[in-house]
């Protein structure tokens, strides 16, 4: 193999290869590496592909690149790889593979990197996904957004490390997909409504996945820079893939059930007041100052003269009023500073409402046109 | 005490107290705090002052406000106070002292901070330093910058754990200042040239300050961020301080010896060539891709293609050829890859010249017409 590829294509295939590549996989240590493949398509366009790994994920991108003489393959270190493509001081790099190493030559700079051997790269097992949604890559990378900050962190709650996606039969007899994750503080949904899928998914087992959270960091990451109109999400009861124009992505799922968040969603309401989500963002940055890291809890009285975010600790105490219109009685909630935070943080516009009982029950957060909405639970004082 | 301050102002005055506060004094606590002080000047102007100190350092600045009713003086937690006024949404902040708190407003938010006891607040005993230079700020920092990254880092060289001022008179039978730092390795020395002290200086055993590593920091950002066109640095055997417009700075001295830097200059050469520093720390940078993270060690042959630069490592294998003139017999230096590299980055132009003796002596980097000189002594193969 030996080939001219130009530096910033190269670069960015290279980037979508460290999403899913543990640099370090010192026990296998194959599974820090990639698989390099000069080809050609049936229609005789000369191809670059590189694949990689974790056992878990898979990517898969090609692309087409300048006419080359002698094809082949070669498994190459996925980091090093990266860094030295990206500090090459040169528009194109040459990539030559010899039986135990590679060459890659830019600007006055010259590599040798050690391979291992191609036939012992390990291909993950992909099935052939019977469901289909067609989607715009923005559409679905905004509902990852808007989304996937509430997915658990702690380990011991495997069943909520993932996003779930759920096709059924929303209230107007369309398909549609609830975008869920939850924490078991903090619960984030996000609709995508009059969806293009199979009618028998929302019948399947495959009706709803669990994503986990790696998964979809990487997911968002491909959407992201991707530049097609349109990306094939495919999926079974689990598996999971993404396809872009020049990419293959798989994933296996989680297989943990997912709660029932619907029952999650507070039906009714006493209070329901509006706010402007960046003023009570920055006010809440401002009064945390003085929060302790153990605590981390803000208090919201709501009064005639507006919405007062106030924190008391050793430390000393803070206070400042955010505009809103309420008339009635006074009452306080006490809430995670953080976790009201993030869910301005990912508000798109200045109005969002608030809405709930005026006691340690889940309060709704929603903004007007929008199909996310956000529950927070209340800390009891 | 009740002030008004522009919080821009304020902001700045508090960001230089950083430097020296520790912020989780938890055995001392009030040295995680500063003293803030209303008062008047004998010519009657309005006055705000803050001193902070970590009884090593001790900084006092002081900035003309807008006239107040009340004066007074409180202690408050150094870093809390600067993130507050930092986080204040106006363009002005209101500071009231009570007597066991103090309210800071600004915008919406009102903030509460307990104070400690004005009279418990440790004074650094400050002596009268009988020797001054007066120097452009900008010149002072520029020698400081050139020096300082040789000073040693692990603790158990104390005695190399500063920065050293030599005043001396030089060859010309000048006074001028050597300023010198080395880590055992490699060493760094930049000369103010034709400066006015009083004589006695260099007869006195100040003569030769050894400043350490922090105090040497917090001089650098204070000349970084002072706007006077002269700044006063007195000195004795064992304080040093620096005074501009509007803050003072006092600091004890290391009392170690300084070992004898200009024993350690090499004087004689057997090959001298000159490079562009750019160029090699961007090779340098490329190549230290393949060093292990253990040896940092990267090869220089100098021949008569140029200068090879080349690394080697079970990781796998990097060269580059940097532009030199030479024409004399085939050899090889090896180097720490990130020392010889910091001395690349530190120079201005784009000439600096090489000097050594082909094997395991010192080598000798200068930039033609700089006061600066480095000393870098090779691994042995």
């Amino acid at each position: 193999m030996r080939i001219c590829v130009e530096k910033a294509v190269f670069s960015k295939i290279l980037t979508h290869q460290q999403l899913l590549i543990n640099r370090r996989s010192t026990t296998v240590p194959i599974l820090s590496h990639i698989l390099i493949k000069a080809h050609h398509s049936e229609q005789g366009d000369p191809l670059l592909s590189v694949q990689g790994t974790d056992m878990e994920m898979s990517l898969w991108e090609t692309e087409v690149i300048k006419p080359f003489q002698s094809s082949g393959a070669s498994v190459v270190c996925a980091h090093l790889l990266y860094e030295i493509v990206r500090k090459i001081d040169d528009q194109w790099v040459t990539l030559e593979g010899f039986e135990n190493h590679v060459t890659i030559q830019g600007g006055a700079a010259e590599f040798h990197l050690p391979t291992l051997p191609v036939e012992e790269f390990p291909l993950m097992e992909t099935q052939d996904l019977p469901f289909e949604l067609l989607i715009d890559p923005a559409t679905l990378a905004d509902v990852i957004k808007d989304t996937s900050f509430c997915v658990a962190t702690e380990e011991t709650r495997y069943a909520l490390a993932g996003t779930c996606f759920h096709f059924r039969e929303d209230s107007q007899n369309q398909l549609s997909c609830n975008v869920v994750a939850t924490d078991g503080h903090r619960l984030a949904l996000s609709r995508l409504l009059n969806i293009k899928i199979n009618e028998s998914a929302i019948s399947s087992p495959a009706s709803l996945l669990v994503i986990g959270r790696r998964t979809i960091q990487s997911m968002l990451r491909l959407l992201e820079s991707d530049s097609s109109e349109e990306v094939s999400f495919r999926f079974s009861a689990n598996q999971v893939s993404l396809q872009g124009e020049k990419f293959q992505f798989f994933s296996r799922l989680l297989i943990d059930r997912f709660p029932d968040y619907i029952g999650a969603i507070p039906k009714n309401h006493v209070f329901c007041v509006q706010f402007d989500p960046k003023e009570l963002m920055k006010s809440l940055d401002r009064v945390s100052m003085v929060i302790e890291e153990r605590t981390r809890s803000v208090k919201l009285t709501f009064c005639k003269t507006g919405l007062v975010v106030s924190a008391n600790s050793a430390q000393g105490s803070a206070k400042e009023v955010v505009k809103i219109s309420y008339d009635g009685e006074e009452f306080t909630l006490i809430f995670n500073v953080r976790y009201l935070s993030e869910i301005c943080q990912h508000a798109r516009g200045n109005v969002m409402t608030m809405e709930g009982t005026q006691s340690q029950n889940p309060v709704l957060f929603q903004e007007i046109n929008r199909d996310t909405l956000y529950v927070l639970m209340p800390i009891s004082s």
